[in-house]
């Protein structure tokens, strides 16, 4: 909850009227639009903390790091400035790129003047760095100058240039500062010229390139940009960059029957083909898109973390999912809530917004500590105590994607259309939303996602046509609104006319999941869920061993108010088993009794795990 | 069993007197010392088909593909009898030796003369191709001749050199042709003269050329080969070759805690560690292998497989062994065999005994079809059926490692010491041991491994000391034998006298075994094992996808009669029930009711899995 010294602290930058992350206002082929970040103000002790250490503790460490790893560096170098070499890994620019994406969009929501600040220095460092063609890639520079352009399968060109121009229209939309933008555009027109139709062919060996130049188009209304975009997807599964499965380079993305390779790449990809189908509304790409995200659905972890494997990061087969050899990857995660919420936008089926929710409040989240100072890349369902949230990584590609997501989350929880307005997400908040020539004031009185009754507020001139999110997860939901009451159907959005409140009452119980006897790895065990929230349970705030606990799937388990590193929670208590593995002389033993103390447990969310002492946790739970 | 003209075909060479594997006739630190490859003549119909397979078919087969893939001509091109380039993989050549070795030890067994013949061709090639001072590696030749000896690391020339001292004593012993073998022994001593104590350092990248080297102190007597050995050993974890765990160089090997790194290096380095004891009687060596082979268990399968990682080839974490993802190379499973072999004739132990049957008869023996013509390379444990034996692969170190443990496995089933005749391993069989300065007949009856009743006939001039293995996996064990009865105390060898037969009955129901939670991938599973054979269900015989197969462990499961691809099996039967998997969306539902249709199942060997047509497979059963 904000303090009011904190909220007078907090003023909207008068001069900005929209920013926009995804603006689909123009966009043919799309049934709801998003909504800019600064439409909406949460005001919940879930989310709200998580913003504010962005902007006061994130944020300003990250530069730090950035100073000290020689990522700012590079730029003053290439532009001449400093001497030395290089710094780092190949795609470093990107992670500064990604940054000031993350604080354009926290001063646009934010108003704080010292994130302006901050994003104005580096970015006269990053236009300084620019050449006169309009290239800017702070490694092949100098003696590296020759090597450009001649490996896109592997040096991340494209990949920069994509996230140079992300930030570009961040800065522009949410700073009102085009000098990034204009110097990114300048690069986009370079690559055009280069890569166009007709021109050299290429693909960007890492996806992220596609997404930009659809924005790009949309920021601008220049055509060869989204021409562009199409063309680097069109080229794909023609061995431009390898013909690897891992590069999805193997068939054309029309034809590809399951999704594979890089689950970053995969789904940066996958989000570039939603974006150019928007804008298209070429049918053949959305079949694929439909057909490529049910195959995903049987690599998804239950945390919605995606890519099982560590070789190559890669997505496995249906069905593997390891858990404590999971590697999903944060970066995956945020990139399946941003496939989802394009998705969602495109269709309108409320599946995508259960995708996105669980990605979002699970396997995504979990990437960064509570105190917002350090983030795991890998995000296993099970460990032994080793598994810690790290300050850095030299491939920080994690770090600084995590700060971009819960920069832009706002507004991922409103999406409008000309039947009304869809609310895809829950958490309490005050929101003023455009819609169909009007301005709606929409409030949520709620204390999701810890509880699932939320009141809705609505302050408009006339009657407003509000679509209410009824999630999968839930088993039943009941709405009342203007002294009606109706059932909501899991997995829809109810339509509802509201003039000044409606309620909403989606109950939580704790649920008990169990797998497909498909995925191997989760044979004979439970995971609880509570609403969006996967749990777990950690050796921390327990005295057994949580590998070696046993519940019963027919117990019932309750969600208790607990405090985490001074976070308000809620966790689930329940009794269970500790077996005693003692007995066993190695690894198996005939079947047979097997010795058990009965134990209470307490699980927490997944999301926060490893912020207390290092200690083995574990999501499936071993079913007796 | 063989026919009576089968029989006359087979002759033991007799100039050969013996044809060790492993001498240790004058090792001073081992319990228990081989016995040779000749002294045992399997009369079974598990064992000898196989070996007549390899004989006839197999040898046969993997020449013409060495032919065909350039792996002889190499030597040719070595030898300036041919020109072009080198063609395959930098140790190619070891597959050659390989080869030789299971011809020689197959010759020696079996007296077929045309394998003698196979070799003698084969060799000729071989020491054409050696220089002058002893050097001989096909890849390092011409142009490459200035790369020789750069990165042992990497460049195998150590493994090639080990594997062909291993083929030039197996070629000496078994055919008594010492023309491969003084090849071998003057390139042994170039790499003494060059890496010797006070020379340059360098550690083999890939061990074998410890064990190697050791058994041509044995068989020369000469100090400087075990020297060489235990030097190789003793500069291991001081970073010559990179200093990682991947290499087992990442500490001296007796401070290592834990077993890590490529599967098969780790367990060909410790069988060289167990030579090098077995003569020198380091007890800080044998301290480290106990250790380390602790370790090992909680990171082999049931099925004796090792090294659970894909990435690497390596061994993972403790407890860490998917199923579907088992690496499991066949080659780990040999070097498990070997490993143990030698902890065995060391320590006397029963439980290595165990450990080497269980690799043999499961991890080991799926290497390679029933029909001798394909091979796994990754042997997992549960599979969707694409995973099939493949007639040959670009790194053929499994198809030519199976030949080997093929070729000497009768040399496996007995050991002997001043105490008498250890029964290691039981199988219909015809022996004859030289033991303290008699010679004694042997003979076991028995229909193992389908039956646990084993008659032993002794024919010697007076009452003989056998020491009968009472594997760890009986419940209970009844010998007879003089007319006494007495109990066999299981994962022990009971000794008793015998003039004239004893006899022993392990019973084997169909046992049920269960795994430690902390083996996350076997969690609410159930595996069947019988005597030494781990069985697996498979789709094929069964109506039903055995990954939705669930049974309850409560249940009683038979053994019976039955026939795979003309070979007699015993099948394990029982009832369980198929989940209805269709009900599941995606790959998770809340707990609750799931449907189900009782099936009775048929469950085969593992090692015998994929010989008939494509399909799922799974060991570990779901329990219900």
């Amino acid at each position: 909850m904000l303090t009011n010294s904190e909220r007078s602290l907090i003023r909207r930058p008068r001069f900005v009227l929209m920013a926009f992350v995804i603006d689909m206002s123009k966009s043919q082929r799309v049934f709801m639009r998003p909504i800019d970040v600064r439409s909406v103000r949460l005001e919940d002790d879930f989310w709200a903390p998580r913003l504010r250490t962005l902007w006061e503790v994130t944020l300003p460490s990250q530069l730090e790091i950035f100073e000290k790893t020689g990522r700012i560096e590079n730029f003053r170098r290439a532009a001449g400035k400093a001497s030395g070499h290089f710094q780092g890994l190949i795609f470093n620019d990107s992670d500064v790129y990604k940054w000031l994406e993350a604080v354009a969009y926290s001063y646009a929501y934010s108003g704080r003047h010292e994130l302006m600040g901050m994003a104005s220095s580096v970015i006269d460092e990053v236009v300084a760095a620019q050449d006169a063609d309009g290239y800017l890639d702070t490694y092949f520079t100098g003696e590296r100058k020759k090597d450009r352009w001649k490996n896109e399968r592997d040096n991340h060109e494209l990949y920069c240039a994509g996230h140079l121009i992300q930030a570009g229209i961040a800065t522009k939309r949410a700073m009102g500062d085009t000098k990034l933008f204009n110097a990114s555009r300048r690069f986009a027109d370079l690559i055009c010229d280069l890569f166009g139709p007709a021109k050299e062919k290429t693909v960007p060996g890492h996806p992220v390139t596609e997404m930009a130049l659809v924005e790009l188009y949309r920021e601008t209304g220049e055509k060869r940009y989204l021409d562009q975009a199409q063309l680097f997807i069109d080229l794909r599964g023609r061995g431009i960059i390898g013909g690897s499965p891992y590069q999805l380079d193997h068939v054309p993305i029309r034809d590809m029957k399951e999704i594979t390779g890089h689950a970053v790449r995969a789904l940066y990809l996958m989000s570039g083909v939603a974006d150019v189908y928007a804008e298209t509304g070429d049918a053949s790409l959305l079949s694929a898109l439909s057909r490529l995200w049910e195959d995903l659905q049987k690599k998804t972890y239950v945390t919605g973390g995606v890519g099982s494997r560590y070789e190559w990061e890669s997505i496995g087969e249906a069905y593997e999912l390891p858990n404590a050899r999971a590697y999903a990857e944060t970066c995956a995660a945020i990139a399946n809530v941003m496939w989802n919420h394009r998705m969602l936008l495109i269709t309108g089926d409320e599946k995508y917004a259960d995708a996105m929710e669980l990605a979002l409040y699970n396997g995504a989240l979990s990437g960064i500590s509570l105190d917002g100072l350090s983030y795991f890349y890998v995000n296993p369902l099970a460990d032994r105590g080793k598994s810690r949230r790290q300050q850095w990584f030299d491939c920080a590609c994690c770090p600084t994607n995590i700060i971009r997501l819960l920069a832009y989350l706002p507004s991922l929880f409103y999406g409008v259309s000309d039947r009304g307005i869809y609310v895809n997400l829950y958490g309490k908040s005050s929101s003023t939303i455009s819609h169909a020539g009007r301005t709606v004031k929409v409030r949520q009185e709620t204390d999701y996602p810890w509880d699932g009754r939320i009141r809705i507020e609505v302050d408009a001139q006339e009657p407003v046509s509000l679509h209410l999110r009824i999630p999968g997860w839930a088993r039943s939901a009941r709405i009342s609104a203007e002294g009606k009451s109706l059932e909501g159907v899991p997995g829809t959005y109810a339509e509802i006319e509201v003039k000044d409140e409606a309620e909403l009452d989606l109950p939580m119980p704790v649920e008990k999941l169990i797998a497909n006897p498909r995925v191997l790895d989760d044979r004979g065990s439970v995971a609880l869920k509570r609403g969006p929230l996967v749990y777990c349970v950690e050796h921390a705030g327990n005295d057994f061993d949580p590998w070696d606990l046993a519940i019963s799937a027919s117990d019932e388990f309750t969600a208790e108010d607990g405090v985490l590193k001074s976070m308000r929670i809620k966790v689930v208590r329940g009794n269970g088993a500790a077996l005693r593995t003692a007995q066993w002389t190695y690894q198996r033993k005939e079947a047979g009794d097997v010795q058990r103390v009965p134990v209470n447990f307490t699980a927490v969310p997944y999301y926060a795990w490893a912020n207390r002492e290092p200690g083995p946790m574990i999501v499936w739970l071993l079913a007796r």
